[in-house]
């Protein structure tokens, strides 16, 4: 008979955290300024679609829903409980959760370890407690956690981002916070966030285990001050690494950050050295800041793994070329030239002054034609592994300004921009679309890169019916540097399943 | 007797380039599609003050402007004349410059050097000339030249950055427009602007000299991807570099973008390592990427130098603190603990359990009185150089979001949140202020970083009557960097004055 180790446990009890049918908020309050309102708040104009019953003491609603004085005296089964109220009143909270057969708690409420020795008795004796009953916690001190697919958002600030695959765990509620800001704004879809706080009871290892095996997430995104159970999360991270790709930011990585970790989550940092082999062995791919977790694991969910380090490039401009070369070798890709059927199928279309080799610069010529063939030959052929498109994208903004002045001038008529305007967007949007019909077609990611991107513009291109997504690179380097990550990730599986080097 | 030396000759004339009364355009054109239309309806939709005189065969007008055949029919003195028309036509049109007593041109016109020997021959061929008549000439093969002060946009793409003292030399047109494009988005002032181009007859080293010398000039951008007169170069450079910052991105800094490079400028990149040490010691701040480049030089154009590596930050949450520690230490910058001052005065005001360290964690109280006492104690203390201020920028977003969620539920009233908009504006807008008074009062640079950034948002605060602005950046990382280059640039000036290591 197999007994289920304690990860599985976990496992069937974290799943109901972010599936609850119903929820309860202790300390839910209509003053705007606290946390029992942020939640409660969030969750309700989120569009949370299961019941959210308010729990505060001596009120008869709560933004027009009953509140109750306890979670035991709601008539209703209740799959998961928000705690918001002081440190001192959790003890009390937790036994009304059992007396109720509440099993999920997020546990918001700071105050614990991460506060001193008083602080660290009384979150002792809570994990105690909840061991004892089988309590699931979320935290304490955590930031909450969200559920697109649910339409749960539950955290502190009011950040929406919308649907996805990609799924954060993180150490610090700020920092993921700030991610699933910069995804809303970016239209980058998430899947699940949970702040992990102090990690009391449920712990990174528990997090990856079960994005890992949730089939909602295609790539899991971690910031990470300090592990307490190493050997358990780099298990559970070995396995979720085969099935998919796991980002990380470990921070504390220098003496001076060590420090600021230590005071903030409580984490003992360790040598970063030591942490980083060890990631590394478990198939995490590691970056240095927050805005790059999310520039990686976006690319990951939209494109093809690149099969090797050889990279074709297309470039409207010289200097972007040269740029990306550059980017290319440091970070270990290759520029092979062109091979004789590309080359005679460019040199043909090309002025005789073209660049001869990879890059291929097409010296300016905004021409969508000659862009669009030029990519096809690159992509299609067998000498690359991946292309990068330099300028395409954008390059209709360029031709809008000289109408635009131009119509400033009296010489072009502004009823005709408006047209204009829409023919680029619809030769921008079928650019795309082929792009994408490219990835498919020929398994290899390809990267434009923008000549001109206006702030608030959407960076990303959903194409119904496909499993791959265009991201628009708003630099060369960007690009160049996710297609390492990828190709990084490419030869970690693929030595786990050959054996090879 | 002084005899100017040549670069003294060039500077003059160089000024007259930026600064005509009188323009010519040799090609102008309606049709929206060829280069003499680009750079004429720039000028004048860009509102340049002075004459501008379109030169086309058999043309009354262009765009309204009566037409000439010749520079040399203009009846009025011409102090500037572009040239777009095709390369075999170039030495007919420099011979009527001469006639007319032209001494400035800018050569749009490619199809020179890049294109091959009889490119090459032509080139010659034209250089020669402009020597033997005094003809001082930007390109061939250049995107153009701004300058702001002036009104003055003349290159092929129509972006007008602000007025400003950022001024640019770039050896790629498309990178270059690139930096003005972004520095329009995010309003960065910028001062001049050249693409040059072939290098022909000016070459960089003549307009590092004339930036060096320029008053509207703060800060000189460079994209470079070789250099002919390298010792001449580096004098100029090393000349500039004592009175004002010299940033740089030098291409071709591996064996794959050298390639390109060759294939792009004709550049003989040269080993890296190499032009690396030289550009170093001539007091050039070298970068890797475009987005750098222009990061870096609006930290310079707009706070004062730190005198030391000493930081002090103030954060709003604690993982922000760990990253920010972590890249101050990797790059050479340390965080010295509180004074007891600083500290007591901390610990009277904060909750018990602050970080009671530098970061100072207000473990997430977004009040603006706590914020500013503890940002006014660190940057009055005499332990720190610099202070990096995490969060407060933006958190009235994060305030202003709850009650919209709460407003959607019929909670708050809407009227209401646009008085609370206006009043978190405001507020930053004070809080901004007084960091610009900070600087002023201390000399010390201080370093918001926004909780929450909208894209499209004013990143720039301006105060008026101020020498100094508050740049407000999306993440710790790129402030970390741009205190990083500006304490290198202090340490490399301070050198140099007192001879000290």
């Amino acid at each position: 008979m197999d007994i289920p180790s304690q990860g599985a446990v976990y496992m069937a009890d974290i799943r109901k955290i972010f599936y609850p049918s119903s929820i309860a908020v202790v300390g839910a309050s209509e003053n705007l300024f606290k946390w029992g309102s942020y939640i409660f708040t969030n969750i309700i104009a989120g569009g949370f679609g299961g019941r959210v019953f308010p729990v505060a003491k001596n009120r008869e609603t709560i933004y027009g829903h009953r509140a109750y004085t306890t979670v035991a005296e709601i008539e209703e089964s209740v799959d998961l409980v928000f705690i918001t109220t002081p440190a001192v009143s959790v003890m009390g909270v937790l036994a009304d959760c059992v007396k109720k057969g509440v099993k999920n708690v997020v546990m918001i409420t700071s105050g614990f370890s991460e506060t001193g020795e008083e602080g660290t008795r009384l979150e002792d004796e809570m994990i105690a407690y909840c061991r004892e009953n089988g309590l699931s916690v979320v935290g304490p001190n955590t930031m909450g956690i969200v559920n697109t697919a649910a339409s749960l958002y539950a955290t502190g600030s009011q950040v929406r981002a919308p649907r996805g695959g990609i799924s954060i765990i993180a150490q610090s509620g700020n920092v993921g916070n700030q991610i699933m800001e910069w995804a809303e704004q970016q239209n980058i879809g998430i899947g699940k966030f949970v702040g992990s706080g102090n990690e009391g009871v449920l712990g990174c290892e528990d997090y990856v285990e079960y994005f890992g095996a949730d089939p909602d997430t295609s790539v899991v995104l971690m910031y990470v001050e300090g592990i307490d159970d190493g050997r358990r999360f780099m298990d559970a991270a070995r396995r979720t690494s085969m099935k998919k790709p796991v980002i990380a930011l470990k921070a504390g990585r220098t003496e001076t950050g060590g420090r600021a970790a230590a005071s903030h989550t409580g984490a003992m940092a360790g040598s970063f050295k030591t942490y980083e082999a060890a990631l590394r062995q478990s198939g995490i791919i590691l970056v240095k800041a927050p805005t790059e977790l999310l520039t990686i694991s976006s690319a990951f969910d939209s494109m093809p793994l690149p099969k090797g380090n050889r990279v074709g490039v297309v470039t409207l401009g010289g200097g972007w070329g040269v740029i990306t070369a550059d980017e290319c070798e440091e970070r270990g890709l290759t520029l092979p030239p062109l091979p004789d059927n590309v080359y005679e199928k460019l040199d043909r279309m090309l002025p005789p002054f073209w660049s001869k080799g990879n890059p291929v610069d097409l010296v300016g010529q905004p021409s969508m034609e000659l862009f669009l063939e030029s990519m096809n030959s690159m992509v299609s052929s067998d000498a690359y592994d991946a292309v990068i498109l330099l300028g395409m994208v954008g390059a209709g903004k360029f031709v809008l300004r000289i109408h635009e002045s131009a119509a400033s001038m009296g010489y072009y008529s502004r009823d005709k921009l408006g047209e204009l305007q829409q023919l680029f967007a619809d030769h921008q949007t079928n650019f795309l679309d082929n792009i994408i019909e490219l990835m498919e077609k020929y398994d290899k990611p390809i990267y434009p890169v923008a000549l001109i991107s206006t702030p608030g513009e959407e960076m990303i291109h959903y194409r119904d019916g496909s499993r791959f997504k265009a991201i628009i690179y708003k630099t060369p380097e960007e690009a160049v540097f996710c297609l390492e990550k990828q190709y990084e990730y490419y030869r970690y599986t693929s030595r786990r399943t050959t054996g090879r080097p």
